[in-house]
């Protein structure tokens, strides 16, 4: 039984990893296109602005490791051309083939590429190698970062962190949209303070000028950068499945169940390629993040062994350190609820993150949204410098669970001075649910 | 309607707070036995080490806010002698007598004392008066603690970090039993050098010679200290009530169900003197600890009001800080879920606070307790320096809401290197139950 897997990122080597620890006589082959398999993606921020020192250590384990220890076949720098799923065979760009049994496509995504890419200074990450070469080449001070997604936001503030001038270029009217800005208010008067913001400025031209590049933004205005960073989104890698038969969704993702099976028998996919699902609504979702590439991967490859897992959906959980902020989102916003058949309330609590007389301690800003008819939990957001991203974990737990308001309200959290005050934010939040 | 409480505590003045808000005339008075109500107990440690400066950012809210703005009547340093519970009426051990027509039992525990007790330099600590009294003559740099449960483990911390020479007396064979040693190893031994622990040691004798204390152990060692500190556990402070014919269980607790209702119509009980109930068992159980002595409060004052709530237990999550360790325990043991009919399996599970390649994350150690048959978390014990308590807080919603092992691994727990790897210790270990 030849089990093939194209990309070896999280989803790909999970995939790869389970199905032969379950079914040590399945010859597992994986190819991918890079020169690196099994890395931390989202660690590249801290690798551009040199936290992370070398590129080997964002790589959780080396190909040795998957070849020799998990008898694992890897081939990197491997593009497949298309797939023929009739005969069970991919062709390679290189213009081999390879024949499978079951075929498992976790691909990923690729930034969003536009009529500047290939300029030089001008960079699209997403990969450790891109990543590589633009460290390689990021000698300037100025750095533009266009996109103010997470990683857009990411990169600029550990970049400003590092000593470089950075500006940055967001279509939006405020910053950071993805959060309420009822809580984001006081992280975004700090990021503006160390990163230039442009709001409502797209990119309308760069060019080249005597090693420096000029450019255009939508209002007209002309800015001078030494390299120019797009984050501005990205797109699943499933373009050489068109035509294939394979059920794609309208924005190219490849449809599956909760097995990670797709519409065509002995062919799974999953990671940023393919479609998750959301917990709360059921509703088919985009969830391109690592923990869940890495569970959806180890659903496909653990029922390919025969072993039968059922993927459970996720909300979207979502953190990211800004400067010294811990900001995190979770759930379904209002509006998103309003959309779903939720009625939805909204609860803004600020309290502190340790008891007032402990040092240390910060405010939080919390968003909880939950549904009016039946009390239960639909979504978070949080804001604060101190205990923020596991808050808002904990209160993911609650709502992935299925959690009401009153039952969060008697929810025992522990308490103890440096860590809570006694009626926690979360706490306090419930409690004001429960006032009507 | 006139509604008494008697105590001032986190159970009472919430109780006192709620009734008042919910129903504003009617008439409400507490009596407290000290000088304070509202504060901070578990910042004494904090404040005998002299992290917290005075006393007054100990206390929630001055008396003078319960008075002026919650118009609640607060009479200090009144102790209850008696109730008559048929004629409703307390009498004051100053001689007073006060009627009532809805009676509030929120009277606290207080230190087990001992044949010590009263002896110079010789300290039982639980309330503020206490600790204001013990800081003023805390001027020995030699400080005895005996007892290792969460209060004596804080206090000798926090004051060998402030510079103290620091002994613990211990009558265990190992130090800090209530969390499993395999997960407290490292930090048991960091607290060793730290201060002088004597172990399966009791106190036999003290004398007083000559301005200091000699202290005997059942060892026959004889130690000298210019304080001892006692933190040998505490009792409810219900002696008054012996005999008044409201029910209390063998511990001196009193009975309450889940409306915070005692044995007797319109008398309720709330707080360190009454019994919780184990979420998980259903079973009647002890749990004096700030935050479910403030819900309990909070529900006994709503339903006085006529606005019915039910308390849904609690798991006696416990979190302490020691020196820069992080420990927290919640739910059951394996040895408890025996007890209570469960098939328990105890899951091990270290890991990185974050990811390995960003600076400052610290292993963790996680002991998770699930039911065989069901998957049903049943408990969780945390020690770490970074990230232990809140993710003790995350385990404790799962386990609050009755999650089992196979839906906490799909939990979709956010993730950004900064505050976690990709596969958190929380997911391994769930991960890993799923194995067989």
């Amino acid at each position: 039984m030849k089990l093939l897997v194209i990309g070896g990122g999280a989803a790909g080597m999970s995939a790869a990893s389970k199905a032969k620890r379950e079914k040590p006589e399945m010859e597992v082959t994986v190819l991918e296109s890079g020169n690196f398999v099994s890395y931390a993606q989202c660690g590249i921020p801290y690798y551009l602005s040199g936290i992370v020192e070398k590129h080997e250590n964002l790589v959780h384990y080396p190909i040795k490791e998957f070849v020799e220890n998990r008898h694992i076949g890897v081939m990197t720098t491997k593009s497949v051309e298309k797939v023929n799923f009739r005969e069970k065979k991919i062709y390679l760009k290189e213009g081999q083939e390879i024949s499978y049994d079951i075929l498992v496509i976790a691909t990923g995504a690729s930034p969003r590429k536009n009529r500047f890419y290939g300029m030089k200074n001008v960079f699209f990450i997403r990969s450790l190698d891109g990543a590589i070469e633009i460290r390689k080449h990021l000698h300037g001070n100025n750095i533009a970062i266009v996109g103010d997604g997470i990683l857009g936001m990411e990169m600029a503030a550990e970049l400003a962190i590092h000593g470089k001038n950075v500006s940055m270029y967001s279509k939006h009217s405020s910053l950071f949209p993805m959060v309420d800005s009822r809580i984001t208010g006081e992280m975004v008067d700090y990021f503006r303070k160390q990163v230039n913001v442009n709001l409502n400025s797209m990119v309308e031209d760069i060019q080249e000028n005597d090693g420096t590049l000029r450019l255009k933004d939508s209002n007209g205005s002309v800015h001078v950068h030494d390299h120019v960073i797009f984050a501005t989104g990205i797109t699943p890698n499933t373009r050489f499945l068109e035509g294939s038969g394979l059920k794609l969704d309208e924005t190219g993702l490849i449809v599956v169940d909760d097995e990670m099976k797709t519409s065509i028998e002995n062919v799974y996919a999953a990671g940023d390629c393919a479609t998750s699902f959301n917990r709360i609504t059921g509703v088919h979702e985009w969830h391109p993040l690592a923990q869940v590439a890495n569970k959806m991967g180890r659903v496909a490859g653990s029922n390919i062994a025969g072993k039968i897992m059922h993927y459970k959906g996720a909300l979207g959980t979502t953190l990211v350190k800004l400067f010294d902020y811990e900001i995190g989102f979770t759930g379904l916003t209002a509006e998103k609820a309003v959309k779903n058949g939720f009625n939805p309330v909204e609860i803004l609590v600020q309290g502190f993150s340790r008891a007032k007389y402990y040092p240390g301690g910060t405010l939080i800003r919390l968003l909880m949204v939950y549904d009016h008819d039946t009390g239960r939990i639909l979504g978070a957001q949080i804001c604060s410098k101190d205990g923020g991203a596991w808050r808002l974990n904990t209160l993911e737990t609650a709502i992935y669970s299925g959690m009401d308001m009153e039952t969060l309200f008697y929810n025992d959290l522990g308490y103890t001075p440096p860590f809570s005050q006694v009626w926690d934010p979360i706490i306090t939040g419930a409690s004001l649910s429960m006032r009507d």
